[in-house]
This record gives structure tokens, sequence and C-alpha cells, in this order.
């Protein structure tokens, strides 16, 4: 084998990898949106096929032959070929431990989760999802096992999904992060509350569609190439740099919800449209990490999304689409109201403030069910108990608290830390954008363009091509710093609420 | 290898091959629903990649001697098997005929081609669509010559879409038709023309949404197992027995379009859903052949669909739908306005007299472009042409005209004459149906239950585990027989025209 063909190899098993991986990403979209309600079987026994193929391309010895001989090879190799060839050693190897029977029975139980997780959240019915869930964590912590047995178990877990986090950097983080939104938060209870009864009105879905596609154009998305389906719980899922979809969830009484999901998933589709096309069928492709990844959801979501000056932009769209409700509602009013601070039920409802205490209680449960500390059965009454010390909130039901989230039945224990970790990310990317281009100006105009371009050039291009930590210095020219996170969310609600 | 090995083998080799169907079949309804329209690429990327495993299982030498050892010990196997074993030597034997890198740009091309044909369609371009075609066309023909050079090319591609289908019988079946539709379209043009000004009002697509799940109920498709999604062209997928996928085009000043393509793949996905599930996961799954298909697509649609006995009962539910549109129409003003015969110029909006003749003029052309007496760049003039003999209708331009079809952009030449003739065994199905069940009471009540019981078990169950002859045989306990159809269209027309 020559270099050469070694190089054309590496490209053909990547086109190869992609191409499985598009069509289980179809299949799974598929199956979120349109697909009927009972079929589950035949979903399954596909999805168990091509899983199985890909896992052979992956693990067959001319695979592992290929990437050694190009590992030795690694002077002759350019700069992205060489991290192509690291990441697919790194996955071969962890992959490699795991045994190939329970890898493939843990997809069968995957996709079998879903629709166990959808019935039991319909039917309030925690019991039905604990076998489930008791083999999704057994799987979990055994996986953790396998790949980093020097690790903490929940550690290797949440290097997955951000690599390099550890619970001593996560706690480290909600620690600095309660130290703040707890006082924040006590103060905002007893100061007079924001009128926000308007937002509970009667908004047709059929209108809230038109205000998805008005959202998605203000935030500059080429509809050529993202698309907008509904599911349970909204997702983004990229295909290649020029073919991302989103999904959202509407709500007749509660229209923000949805027009928030749109603009997070929105965010999450700017990156994954934004990465360079040259990543297309590799496996640098793709967003890099989930905590990059919900830097720019959630920076979309909240800091630009929830700003006064995007809410003095969407007043005039929301008036044209909902003219009656939205009759005699002042910019500064609807900023207020959608910016309303109130401890709740749901994380996906919650406010920009108090999202990271929902995100703290998953945290705090998901590691104990890692470390053996807490037992599945257990989860209802540790959540609701959690909620009620974090939040203040009685927890009524599971629907409405330990179901809630599709997190666990997918399968991914680690994750939840990496929306609160994004939202931190977020607010300092924002500040060194600040230092190039006129931010507030931006916002003024509702003109997202100018953002879009600095965050492409600083995040997006890279696509996975970098480390998340690579990414984030390069974007941020120092440091990681939650306390950027925390004075933005003291200024903007002292402002809010009159502190 | 014992012959329960190559039993087992046997079924897993078709358990693969359903993956990747399921795996492109999910994938090209993805392109055809909500795919954004600036996707081709990478979809191509994939497609190419899956089509190209696929071809490599079923082509690969230990596939062949499976299926070698097992038909020489045939006795071995029990019935599904041996018909098993025999389809996959036949596909084998006909997919070795044509060259690897011939099968693979061709799948490459469909898939751009249909792109190319919806963007030529909404420009109007035939220019643009016609490089496209003149690939497709030429591939077509020299498949037939590498399958079936025995036999004319156009007679080899028919008995890909109805086997043992030939010109010679496709000819003799038209002429029957057209002696009897054209004198029967004579009188009716002569007669006092019905009204049917009321469907032309504006029927909002949002409620037509909801049409759209009413008559899916009226046809007791479960919709557990069936969603409907909307694309340009409507068809129908069916991935198992318990998961089949439907799609419309709404038309905001046109309902009754819709609401006859809703029923008409409301009949292909009932005979999907009817198949026995023992068929899954094996090549005699789905039914089996178009025109056993659109036999039961155009019962419902048209003779069922557009009955006395059904019209009367779907006039409730119009209006209650379109309560104003809908005032003071009485069921034998509906069911006169529903069956308006009125040459027109586009084949899925035809009424069910004239719908032969549109396929007629398909038919012509196709099997001229395939035996060379006719050139790609002379379809239009030979449509308009044709359009003017047949229907009397001046074709205004291509759109509307020989582009209006996605069929041929698709790959499919040799489907068209399926459509007539599955009109005409659906009508010689019903006369042998009302030996068994009380078919007037059945549409009188609207109860379709019984009805599509008898189908189910005539037809349906058996997928395409037998023959469309024997199938058909079996059905009809007769040989076919084109009188019964245009007995029944005289019949009916006599009537509404009062001839």
């Amino acid at each position: 084998m020559t270099i050469e063909e070694a190089k054309q190899a590496l490209q053909q098993l990547q086109v190869q990898m992609y191409a499985y991986r598009y069509a289980l990403g179809q299949i799974s979209l598929d199956a979120a949106t349109v697909g009927p309600k009972d079929t589950v079987e035949g979903r399954g026994v596909a999805l168990s096929v091509l899983a199985g193929a890909m896992y052979d391309m992956a693990m067959k010895p001319e695979t592992i032959e290929l990437l050694e001989y190009l590992k030795a090879h690694k002077d002759e190799l350019n700069e992205l070929e060489a991290k192509e060839v690291e990441e697919l050693l790194r996955d071969h190897e962890e992959t490699s431990k795991i045994p190939k029977d329970e890898y493939l029975a843990y997809r069968q139980l995957l996709n079998e989760a879903d629709a166990v997780w959808h019935q039991a959240k319909a039917d309030d019915d925690f019991a039905a999802f604990l076998p489930v869930l008791e083999k999704i964590v057994d799987f979990n912590r055994k996986m953790a096992g396998y790949i980093h047995p020097e690790k903490k178990p929940y550690d290797a877990l949440l290097d997955r999904y951000e690599r390099g986090l550890t619970m001593e950097k996560a706690d480290a983080f909600f620690a600095q992060v309660r130290a703040h939104i707890v006082p924040l938060l006590a103060k905002i209870q007893a100061a007079p509350q924001v009128d926000d009864s308007f937002l509970k009105q009667i908004f047709p879905v059929e209108k809230q569609r038109v205000l998805s596609d008005r959202l998605m154009e203000m935030q500059t998305i080429d509809r050529g190439h993202c698309a907008i389906g509904e599911t349970e719980h909204p997702f983004t899922s990229g295909f290649n740099h020029a073919d991302v979809r989103i999904t959202t969830h509407y709500y007749e009484d509660n229209f923000s919800d949805s027009m928030y999901s749109v603009i997070h998933e929105g965010g999450h589709a700017l990156y994954e449209l934004g990465i360079d096309p040259a990543l297309d069928y590799t496996v640098l492709s793709g967003g890099v990490s989930m905590g990059i990844h919900e830097s720019q959801s959630r920076l979309f979501e909240n800091i630009i999304g929830r700003s006064r000056g995007y809410v003095k932009n969407l007043l005039p769209v929301l008036q044209e689409i909902f003219p009656e409700q939205m009759e005699g509602v002042t910019a500064e009013a609807l900023y207020k109201a959608l910016n309303k601070v109130e401890p709740s039920l749901i994380r996906t409802k919650a406010d920009e403030l108090t999202y990271s205490l929902h995100i703290m209680v998953r945290y705090e449960i998901e590691k104990r069910l890692i470390d053996g500390t807490l037992e599945c059965k257990d989860v209802p009454a540790e959540w609701n108990r959690l909620y009620k010390e974090y939040l203040g909130v009685d927890v009524p039901n599971d629907r409405d608290g330990c179901l809630q989230d599709t997190h666990w039945g997918g399968g991914m224990i680690g994750y939840f830390p990496s929306y609160a970790l994004g939202s931190a990310y977020g607010a300092q990317m924002v500040e060194k954008m600040k230092e190039d281009i006129d931010y507030e100006a931006c916002l003024d105009a509702c003109d997202l363009k100018p953002i879009v371009a600095w965050l492409g050039e600083k995040i997006h291009k890279y696509g996975s091509s970098k480390d998340p930590a690579w990414i984030l210095a390069n974007c941020l020219q120092a440091d990681f710093d939650p306390s950027y996170y925390t004075r933005y969310l003291e200024a903007k609600y002292s402002d809010i609420y009159g502190l």
C-alpha cells in the first residue's frame, strides 16, 4: 500500500461511515417526527442491521491496519488527515473495548427505549420506564468502565460529550453558578413581579408555524438547507454542512415555548451549517462537543433572543401574526414578560436564570446513578426532593418530573451539564465578540449576519477538526471564566427587576 | 453447510436486504417530503454508498453459492423458502447482466434527476430536463437488452412492473378500452353537462388536512401504522406490513384532487398493511406488481370512492369540515360533480372515464422512445399532438404537459400501463366480490371493513409470494376480461348523463 492509496482508502472509509450515519440519522429523524407510532419493530430490525454493518466496518482488521499504517506515516499526512486518523483510532480503541454483542444489544435497546419513554411520559407511568432506564444506566456504567477503566465512570461519560470535562470541574462550575444565582433569585422573588399574562393566551398552532418560518429568517437560516419538523422534544440533526434539520413542539397555550425552541435549535443549526464543506463526509464533520454546541444554541436563545434589541424587532413580527393577542403590547413589556423569572417544573420552559438549577438536579442524579449511590427506582423521589430544594417547587407527577426529558431514554447520560456550561461559554463569547463587531447595533437592527459570521469564523467552520478546548481558547483568546456568565445574569436581571 | 444453516443464512440475507431497502426508502421519503431543496449532493453520496453495499451483498459469490445450494435442495424447502430462492436468483441473474458501474451511475443519476425534474417542472423548462430524460431512456433501453435480450426492449420493461405483460397484450387491452370509451365520451360531450362549480371554491389547506384524517378513518386505515405526508406527486411507501406511508398534495382551489389522491394512496396502503406479517423482512414482502397495486388504489379511488353510496356518506363529513362551501349541496349533486367527465390536461386530476386516455398517451410515447422511433427532444410535440388526438385538448405548456408526472424522472418507464390495467382488474374484482359480500350495503353504510377483509383474503395477504397472474386468477376465479371494466363505465356514465 502506498501512502496515496492509504489516503484514498481513508477518505473512502469515511464516506462509507458517513453514509451509514446519514441513514441512521434519517431513520431516527423519521421516528421522532412523522413515523407512525406502532412501527418500532420494523425500524429496530433495520437499525440493528445498519448499526451492525457500521460496527463491522469500523472494527474489521483492514480498517485498523489502514489506520495504523497511516499513523506510522503521520509525517506524510496533512493536518486534517492526521486528525481524522487520530479520531478514528480513538473511536476504534473505545469501541473495541465494548463487547460487540453488548454494543448491538444496547443499540436495539435504545431503539425500543424511545417508544417506551414516550408512552411512559404520556401515561405518567415511571414504573413502565424503570426497567429500560435500569438497563441504560447499567450499560453506561459498564461502558464507562470498558472505555476508561482508569477514570471514575461518570467522568468517562462527561468526557464523551465534552472532552476534558470532569466532575471536579463541573462541581466547581456549578458551585460558582449557584453562589450567584441563588441569592439573585431570592432578591427577584422578593421584588414586584413582571406581568406576562398576555403570553398565556391561545396562539393557534398554524400561526405558530408561520412564526417559526419568520424566526428562522431573522436568524439568517437558509431554508434551502434547513427544514423544521415537529417532535415531542425539539432537537437538531445535521447530516452535512448543507443539510440540517431542526424540530420544535407547539403548545397552543404557550407559544413562547416553541418560539425559543426554534431559536435554540436554530443556533445549533447555524453551527452545523457554518462548518467548512471540506469536512463533509469525514469524521471531522459536525459540531465538536455538546458544550460548544449548547454555547451556540443558548447564545441565540437567551443572550440574543431574549435581549432588548432582538425583542424590539420581534414585536412587530408577533403583532403581524397575532394581531389580537399582541394588541397594545409594548417592546419593554414584551422584553420583561419574555424574561420573567419563575421557578418551575419543566426544564425546556425554564427562564434563562433558573435554567441552570434544572440542570443541577439532573447532574446530581446522573452522578449518583452512575456511582451507584442512587438506584433508578428512587429517581422520582430524589428528583422531587431536589426540585423542592433548588427551585422551591413541588413536583405533582413524573410526567412533569423525571420523565420530562428524552435524554436518559436516548442513552444520553453525561450530556446535561453541557447545557449549563454552554450558556456560560456563550456569555464570555459575546463579550469577546464586542471587541470586533458592534453587537448591540446588530441586535438593534435585527441584523444577525455579522454575529453569525463572527461565530462562523471563530467556531463553526472548524467543525470537529480541533478539540473543544482549542476552539474555545481560539474564540475567547483567554481561559474560560464563568464569572462573565454570572455578571451578565446579575446585570440583566437587576435591570429588569429594578434591584 | 447443512440445509438448516443455509435456510438460516437465507433469512439473514433477506433481513440484511430489508434493512438497506428500509434505509433507501426512508431517504427517498425524506427527500420527497420534508428534506430541504438544496440537499441533493449529500443525499447522493449516502445513497450511492448504500446502494453499492446492497449491490455487493446481492452479488457477492457467497450469496450466489448459497442460493444455488438452496436451489439444489429445493425439495427440502417449504413453499415460501422456495419462492424466496427463486426470486433472489432471478434478481441476481437480472442484476448480474447489468455492468456494476452502469448500475451505480444510474442510481446516482436518478437521485439527481428527481431534483432536476422538480425544477424543470417549476420553471416549465423541458430543455433542462431533456439531458436527464435522454440518459434515463438510454439506460432503460440498454438495461432491457441486458436483462432480456430475447425480448423487445419495451416488453422487457413492461414485464418489470407487471410480470407477463407485453405490448401485444397492452395493445389489445387499450384497443378494447378505446373502442368503448371514445364513443361513450362523444355521447357524454353531446349531453347536458353536470354542475361542479361548488367544488371550485377555496378550501383552506389546513382543513383539507383534517379531511385527509377523516378519509383515512373511513377507509379503515390504522394510523398507528400509516402516516400521511405532503409531496409534489402523491405516492405510497411500504416499509413492512406495519409501517406504510402515503403522501398527497394540497391545492387550495381544488380540494377534490387531494381527496382522491388520499383515497387512491389509501388503497395502496391497505394492500401493504394487509400483507401476511410472516413475509416481512423477506423478498416476498410488499405488493406483487404495479398492476395489482393499481387495482387496489383505483378501486378505492373510483369504484368505491366515486360511488353513490360512498359519496352519500362523504357529504356530511365535507359539510362538517367545510360548512360554508358545501352549504345546500345534495348527495346526488355531489355524486354527479365528483364524476363530471371533462377531457383535461393533468392525469392525476382526470375523471375516471378519460383517465385511460391519459395513460394511452404515455404508453404510446414510452413505447416509441424505447424502440427508438421517437427522440426525447420530440416528446413535447408528440405529447401535445396525442392529447389533441385522444382528448381533444390543447396543451399550453410542458409543466401541464409532458413534465407533469414524476415517473420518467424517477426512471419508471413501463409503469404507466399498469394504471389502466389496474382499473380494469378492479372492476372485475368487485363483480366477483359481490358473490360473497353485500357490496352495495357496505358502501351505503360506509362500512368498508368487509371489502378490505375480502381483498385482504383474496389478494393482500399474499404479498409477493405468488405471481401476479396467480393472484389475479385466485381472486377472480376466471380469466381477466376487460369488458367488466367497460360495462361498468358504460352503466355508470349512462346513468349520470341520462344517455
